[in-house]
């Protein structure tokens, strides 16, 4: 029987300000990855975030950015291999406290917007990230863009590696995702992401903008919880997945095989 | 043979903004209280502290602030017990990241400026300083100002704990630092200050400005190392607490006896 | 005919955070604080929230805070009259800039949360508001809560001042709000605080939650719009002083008299 | 009689952290950069920069660069024309109330780090901040690289501008500096610079890495006040150009001819 994990970015609320549909996406996915406090959430929001997830029976990873608040973490930073590897291990660190505080093990570490970004195509910049993932202990797992240089890193720096696909992206060809100013860039009809995700889940494959079936090795699919139709879609797809008898567990779990 | 711990506070650099003496006061000290980023330092300096640290086989302490980079840590800010409790745990953990990349432990967590100076007189808060350091995990000890309410807050959560004093200030009757204000607040001369800390070690007693002589139960003194005297002074106190038989050990050990 | 002036803070959005129904309760003031970036408001927020304003025809004015966005500058902070001078002249300078932008002039300057509430009551800091509120020239107006230390400030530092009341707030014999804490602390009823805005308006005069009449000098009435009641809430007031004769203006023509 | 101005960056001190040689460069430049907050400086350093300028009879300008007081402004971050001319103006019109409040009115703008070098090789970003100097109102001159898109930016926005030439620095034959990983990207020697610098305020030449005679326009220098073999440097600058007739006069008055 497959396996696959489910992601989610949560914890995005920052202060007063709230941000996404925790609770709603919370029910659909089996892991969620949390923002440290740089691009997004602060402490008082990693605790609740944590909380609810463990209420849940979700998984939760660490979701570094750069520190960019007022940018949400989007704004691609010229920055060196030591800098993201500090900035990333104290993230880890500090979401590491807030899960034991909770009795919760941290599981995986995802990168964040710009950051995710550029280290998927930079090996300095993901090996950092994969070493930053390894120094902070506790065997985590680096969740990165599937066929990036996220899985290399991973290997070279002896980290445990998980790869994720996005449901609602088109790809390319060459296996990367459409660019977003182009009008197939985003897969907006239910069924259709459905059929895809299960046809990954089962196969590894997904069909490309062009038409061809290319070869995508993903434990793990990404969701969003943003807005209501994105939590409509996410429970959409998690029912999809079940009713063609793929299983939905968490990363650590899909590893295991 | 009596024995006693050296703090100093390090750290306290920022992006390209030096403070502190680090390197030379690092040859004193047998812990240090590393700034954690909220009032000063960043993931990059904290690295390097930590490597310096192991380096001078000095224990590590993380020193976590209140959020306020331009005040230094030092503004009074009014805060709820759960958003000290978030933001200590949040430093906390982003410090043990650091240390176990390095392959240092955390020993243990003082908190700093108004942060430190807030908690002192105020338990709730005291206790959830307590309750960060126990709930990080690792079995930190938590460093607190000797006759505050520090002492109360560790024990009520169960944390270990041990008291600090200060080599170049004056004290009241009732234990209390004599306010900065008056002009006998701080103790300038180095015999004196070594001859105080002394008799400190051995008798667990300090004469109050007003002549009295005062229990005060310190496991360890704060040195300084912001300047070339404080750097100077850090080093006679040292040279004559050994000179007089006294052991300088990190707290852990002092703990043990 | 009499005249006010109806407020609301506005521009408190931050990054890819929204918040507040700007553009509903727009439509119901005279005038608009704006988030200046240190508790909330960035620098593009602002610029939109001025054009919007000027589209509205709504007189604009600084909301300067303390520099504490994760807690939205309502965290009382330990700061020096130089230090709140400073930090606010950079702000209402900033904000200044944005206005002549937009080819508006700035009317007000108004102090947030903590900052407001300290200041109402520490002349030391309700000065440096004043003096910052006239240094950075172009005649502005300071606008602070009536029956507090802001008006002997402003007239101490030759500022020009005017005072405002809460819609939904109750007061004590000695022209405080009612602290928030007590059930009486908030009108809730639309009528009622209608037709005490109506009397405050045309008398000046206010029933206090102990049901005398207080006297009460304001040149403006603080609304919310932070959700669709306090929208509803503002819409009602603002028509019943219409109703009742009352012409809504902003500060600059109600000081004009 | 030639004359040319002489500019530095000053008042890069952040709260506790000191930075700069400010009192002793400031004695040999004609105008001061002055950081507004975002890459360094605070209210109050800005004040206290502004005082100093005063006293000096040093003409004064904002000097914004990106949020990002970690690294000092210094990495490149990927941002867009409007977030540009949104954080600039808010610097600018920040730093403009500091000065009108000392008396003094704003002479110039020029961006730092990260930001200059970016906007000075795309139009769009220096456009931006060429209406950003222009909106803040006040007839502010920007301040741009020698023969970058700075000119054309600030003609085609209608600002006053003024070009920098580098006196440490040596240039490419289409007029760039020589990147700072060469050898030859800095000029060492003292006499050498200033037989440059005195070449270039009297025949607009300055000579290439490889020996090529290049024309640049500068109305300013830019001198170095970090060490104290800059400030040195700095002050033989000013006296060569002196010793050979050349007068230091502030940009505006550059500008007048």
């Amino acid at each position: 029987m497959q396996k696959i994990d489910l992601n989610s970015d949560l914890g995005e609320s920052f202060g007063p300000w709230k941000m996404g549909m925790d609770a709603e996406v919370m029910e659909s996915v089996s892991s969620a990855n949390v923002a440290c406090g740089f691009h997004a959430g602060d402490p008082l929001v990693m605790i609740k975030t944590v909380q609810a997830a463990k209420a849940a029976s979700v998984a939760v990873g660490a979701h570094p950015g750069h520190l960019d608040l007022q940018g949400f973490g989007r704004r691609t930073i010229g920055t060196t291999p030591d800098e993201v590897y500090a900035f990333t291990l104290y993230q880890i660190g500090a979401f590491q406290a807030v899960c034991a505080a909770q009795g919760m093990s941290l599981q995986h570490v995802k990168a964040h917007g710009a950051l995710y970004n550029q280290a998927a195509k930079d090996l300095p910049l993901a090996k950092a990230i994969a070493r930053a993932t390894r120094d902070a202990g506790g065997d985590l797992i680096l969740l990165g863009l599937a066929n990036s240089l996220f899985e290399q890193a991973a290997e070279e720096e002896g980290v445990l590696y998980a790869a994720e696909a996005f449901a609602d992206r088109g790809y390319m060809n060459d296996g990367n995702l459409v660019p977003r100013s182009r009008p197939d860039a985003f897969v907006h009809d239910f069924e259709e992401a459905g059929r895809r995700m299960v046809r990954l889940a089962r196969e590894g494959v997904i069909q490309s903008a062009e038409g061809k079936d290319i070869y995508l090795k993903a434990h793990s699919i990404c969701l969003h919880g943003d807005n209501p139709k994105a939590v409509e879609m996410a429970r959409f797809i998690r029912k999809t997945l079940e009713d063609n008898g793929i299983e939905i567990k968490n990363i650590r779990e899909v590893l295991k095989g």
